[in-house]
């Protein structure tokens, strides 16, 4: 473990939060970078390009895969998504704390790849809490509450899986606790090596 | 691992600021407990019994240590130094987080007994500054110094045994950083079984 930024992977149901969520944690504290992923599906009425995903079609991101561009991937309701690989690598040299916001699949597969990651699962302070915020995104359809409602369960199941639980209940809370576990990380023996050294080298 | 508190042990150089630190954790939360240590050395000018330590001598720490009263204890410097068990027990059982102030061999002990204890190093910003620190405090011959020099040279280069490495520079900021590991610590999946299936009991 080099003296380097901290990659952090935040999973958590649709509804749960974490846009909102990521969207304080940059206004907090300009290390922290929130890597924008990649993704087919179709944008909601509230999403622009490049802030909440890039939105592209099949046929590029399937490009990006099969030139090694893609950090990871993964199939989720029926749509890619991924993270672009170059920019994680160039940030976390330069030592800045990286948000990868991702599911649960793509989180697995950063923590094989990046064993000094840090994961946090985001939930909402209850099932029936999530499901009525699902409804209240208008623009979904029935079929695709249930449909992330299946996946949201799916996903919780794994939490176990993950370093951290933040439960969502009072925002300013949440991001609270998120910015708690990146500093209390940052503090961690095997993270500072390069700065005890340099302190106690007279001792 | 149960839904209970958290064992924070602290050590770091005499000179380091442990006890300011510790004073300003414990008004800063009332669900942090700083356990009083025991020992045999003669108090300070300005340290009243029961507040920095249990000031008490040999023989009566002796009895304490064959009536299996205390959850360690250590000769430092020539004196008994130890933590009386039955309160520590208490607290963590009420889901308090409870700060033992122990030096690096009676650290050990504490990580050994409860793993899933939480060991943070203070460490004073340079040598020359803990050097400096030390000579400040004017009760001390210069004997006392050397000697407390040489123990602090010792422990420091245990540090790496250590969870968290945290840099007294600003007093406010270092109460900070502890604080913050108080907080990620209690969010850490493994501590939270029972909020994590009170959650998801409905998923």
């Amino acid at each position: 473990m080099n003296h380097k930024g901290i990659l952090l992977v935040l999973s958590g149901p649709s509804g749960s939060g974490k846009d909102s969520i990521l969207n304080k944690l940059a206004q907090k504290d300009q290390g922290i970078i929130i890597s924008t992923s990649m993704t087919t599906r179709q944008p909601r009425e509230w999403e622009q390009d490049g802030t909440s995903y890039y939105f592209v079609n099949e046929e590029y991101f399937k490009k990006k895969i099969d030139t090694g561009q893609m950090l990871e991937y993964a199939m989720y309701g029926g749509h890619y998504y991924g993270t672009p690989k170059a920019p994680v690598d160039e940030w976390l040299a330069e030592g800045k704390t990286v948000v990868l916001k991702i599911e649960v699949q793509g989180a697995q597969k950063i923590r094989d790849m990046y064993p000094d990651s840090v994961s946090v699962f985001l939930m909402p302070p209850s099932m029936a809490i999530l499901e009525q915020r699902l409804k209240r995104r208008e623009t979904e359809d029935p079929d695709e509450i249930a449909r992330r409602l299946a996946i949201a369960v799916f996903e919780i199941k794994q939490c176990t899986l993950y370093d951290y639980f933040v439960i969502n209940d009072e925002l300013d809370e949440a991001v609270d606790n998120i910015y708690s576990i990146i500093k209390a990380e940052k503090l961690k023996t095997l993270r500072m090596k390069e700065i005890i050294c340099e302190v106690i080298k007279d001792a």
